[in-house]
């Protein structure tokens, strides 16, 4: 739990609230696999600090706290939890909310506070001294229990508006009682950059507090807000992977980012983090199973994407002329055609992170190209899907597939019983060291009783798959208007206590899909597992 | 083509380009019916200006010309052709580019120039003075034949950045030769807000010519870009619907309008219009055949959209608290979003919403509350299943459930061949008014062959569900580690021609889970379509 180099430092903080916030987004619904998933991405990003939740408001929050800092060995960030300050007229040691966030043993915690007058006599039922009693009782608590505490103070900018000494004295109250930083809130998201810069400067001047700013995108200018905090004298700001968050969403981390690292040549991630933030965005993506926004600045497979003609032959010129930065320094790559989603560089990349040399052949990484390129066109993704792009790369690389085992055929039944029950059924017909293998097999669904008839089939020959074990499994239902005639996207992740990996399949529907991702897993669970391939 | 009231008037200029550079999209193709009912709402909507396209460019846009003119009836919009100064060494009046402008009969021409010194050398590739007697020329011809001259200054801010003199020399030329705006045009939409409201005054202050912003969103900050250009002193604001365009795309017309006339007090547009703008920027974005973003600010369906039952009880007494402006003056609406932070209030304003008076009977809410609560804990979720809801609602309040039909048992095969292809087919048993009905159907999946089954079954009973269509499908593992032992659930949304609607289904597999959703939409369906329920 230590900042590796000087140049993330504490003097510049990079928040990120995807697991809390963003997790407010319609249509999001994290499990704590999917919140310490996203943690491990947040973390290998190197932001500073991954607020995770409000332990104790929920059983799944609490959970992810205790597994987190059991399971992820953080290299950048440090875990916060998210809480309220005490209820009114009681104390900040006997509130069972504040209990909660000192039992999550998270190093940092974030306090959200009223700042406006308003709120704090409809919202919160008290007075406006009582408030400040919370605000200061609480974060001396924290800081006696050992915490470092951050203090969002919610609605400021409307409070400002409305009150600016009570707002202030509130921003004073936090800092006094030992919180390190007093957190701006656009919590409804209607100002503009103008104001945010203009309210953050003055607050700074007369309050002497260190400042963070967090915004909300409801005026379109999350991103351009969040700046201007940090023209104004921030130096702690507040965003989501994506821009997720409740209503139009939080400020987005990468644009801030990417702006802060490449518009204001300041340090705020490790070195290199920056080439993978396109990574990081598709993978957090795919986790929360939204579709990555195609059009996301610097992230998006649009965002360097040249529509040919008049501008082509300048571009070959040159790229800078038309690109307001290289897309390589995030991670992306420009395209001048309409499905290039995978340059050669980002495969060699790849390859080499695989450990799998390409470097001197261009007709092989031609060849690598050009099959992502037509996969890719038929709905297949490899950003989430690592051990299926191995399996094709080592394919091209030694000329023909790693064949374990060929299927025959397959057969899936399900069936409703008029008594409520269901019977899954299913029957594969496989060929593995020159046998014929028919099994079938239960299971609670059609996709669970063919990965059984698969085991059960081949378990025999191959002892070593006795140990893998199905661990996640997503959907997409790909070109979703009109259902009917759509693609089925479907990648599985398989362990064996050791390791995981993912893979991907395609197809007209969700079994078709879900046998091409299972044939992926096993062989490359074989391969992982160093068996000799032997058809 | 007047301009209606003295609000719009000629002071200010809202141009919209989505004809023009938002057609640049990845993935938007126009024919010229779809530009002449895109320019229909424009107008209805009340912008001052609509770029077109490039006439004489392609046979597409000339014939949007001819027909726009002849077609329709503007209101307020005043139609512009875009075009280029001519080319180097040439004279304008003999330049078939030029003519075609002319021709076009548009009474307003946009002539887009060089004004990088670079871009001149290097795309261009003429001399600096040429480019500058270009933009002379052209301008002054154009004034001859009695258009309306606006000038787009290409790559303007990375060009004053490399030689500010040469930039506003082209600035100076083109004024000076009669052109009524001179846009600074940020290209590569590198840019933000600070630096390009110091340009825009310098310029303005240097050169006093009427300047113009025109935006991209390559650092998701072109509607604050514009913005900042506004407070710098342009008075002309180039947008398209939605942020269509090229790469990451343009500023968002809405949300800019928005901001001037709400947040700036600023009426840029006809009286009442911004009310429609929820509607407009959704029938656009059916016109060009792309999903309405859910999340754009102020028009997305989730731009006013709470979660969480804390804000809700909050709500009641004043959502001003929480909402940086009231949804009905866009046109938007707000909405509850049944979830497990759900409490009694946002039951009843979700009952409200629907039109179902919960008022006085805490039972029914409490009984309400609690079923959702229990559903959610098994993996339901209503926020994004609207007609599930209603139904489970009304069940609460009628004391029966809609039998519009009940499900004795179903069945579905899917089976791999050994040449490759897929058989799906399903059979389900129903019963509807007393009648017992046994149906088997094909489909390219399973889900899509037991709708089939169902449809095939029950269309005779209830002929309104022949216009029943499945327009989306999504799916979601919950509690996705351990895989096997995970639940499904599934979302359906089902249109009739007239409308959508949403219906959620969960169980311990795909199959099962789509088969609760299909039951809820058609039976909300034949409930939308006032058919009274006879089991």
């Amino acid at each position: 739990m230590t900042t590796e180099s000087a140049e993330t430092a504490d003097s510049f903080h990079v928040f990120d609230t995807t697991l809390r916030d963003g997790a407010q987004r319609e249509g999001i619904n994290l499990t704590v696999a999917d919140k310490l998933a996203i943690a491990r991405h947040l973390d290998d990003f190197g932001v500073g600090f991954i607020e995770g939740g409000w332990p104790g408001a929920n059983p799944r929050d609490t959970e992810f706290f205790a597994r987190a800092q059991q399971e992820i060995d953080f290299r950048h960030a440090q875990l916060v939890a998210f809480g309220s300050t005490r209820r009114p007229g009681a104390k900040a040691s006997e509130d069972p909310q504040v209990r909660a966030l000192v039992e999550s043993g998270a190093p940092v915690v974030t306090l959200v506070a009223k700042a406006h007058d308003r709120h704090v006599e409809l919202a919160l039922r008290t007075t406006l001294d009582e408030n400040v009693a919370m605000v200061r009782d609480t974060v001396a608590h924290l800081r006696e229990r050992g915490r470092r505490v951050f203090v969002d103070c919610e609605h400021f900018f409307d409070g400002y508006r409305a009150n600016p000494e009570y707002a202030k004295s509130v921003v004073r109250a936090a800092a006094e009682a030992g919180a390190d930083v007093v957190v701006l809130c656009d919590t409804n998201g209607g100002m503009l950059p103008a104001q945010i810069q203009a309210v953050v400067s003055t607050v700074l001047a007369d309050t002497g507090a260190r400042l963070g700013i967090h915004a909300q995108d409801d005026t379109g200018c999350a991103v351009a807000n969040t700046l201007a905090a940090v023209d104004g004298g921030a130096t702690h700001v507040q965003c989501t992977a994506n821009g997720y968050g409740e209503r139009v969403g939080n400020a987005n981390l990468f644009p801030v980012v990417a702006a802060l690292e490449l518009k204001y040549d300041k340090r705020v991630l490790p070195e290199g983090a920056l080439a993978d933030m396109t990574r990081i965005s598709h993978a957090v993506a795919e986790i929360v199973n939204l579709a990555p926004s195609t059009h996301q600045p610097y992230v998006g497979v649009s965002a360097f994407a040249h529509k040919g003609g008049l501008h082509a032959s300048a571009i070959k010129v040159d790229p800078d002329l038309y690109q307001h930065i290289a897309p390589e320094l995030v991670g992306n790559t420009m395209r001048m055609l309409v499905s290039d989603m995978a340059g050669r560089a980002s495969v060699e990349l790849k390859g080499r992170e695989l450990g799998i040399d390409l470097g001197g052949d261009r007709d092989l990484v031609g060849r690598v190209v050009g099959r992502v390129k037509e996969r890719e066109l038929k709905g297949y993704t490899y950003e989430a899907a690592d051990a299926s792009f191995e399996l094709m790369l080592r394919e091209e690389v030694e000329g023909r597939a790693r064949g374990y085992f060929r299927t025959e055929s397959w057969r899936a039944i399900v069936e409703d019983r008029p008594d409520g029950t269901h019977a899954n059924e299913a029957t594969v017909k496989l060929w593995a060291k020159g046998e014929r293998i028919v099994s079938t097999a239960e299971g609670n669904g059609p996709v669970n009783a063919l990965d059984r008839a698969m085991r059960v089939g081949l378990e025999r020959i191959y002892p070593q798959l006795a140990k893998f074990e199905l661990v996640d499994y997503k959907v997409r239902i790909l070109e979703g208007r009109h259902g009917t005639e759509s693609t089925t996207r479907v990648l599985i992740t398989t362990g064996d206590g050791a390791g995981e990996w993912s893979t991907v399949g395609v197809g007209e529907n969700v079994i078709a899909a879900s046998w091409q991702a299972l044939e992926d897993a096993y062989t490359y669970g074989l391969l992982r597992a160093g068996v000799e391939p032997a058809q």
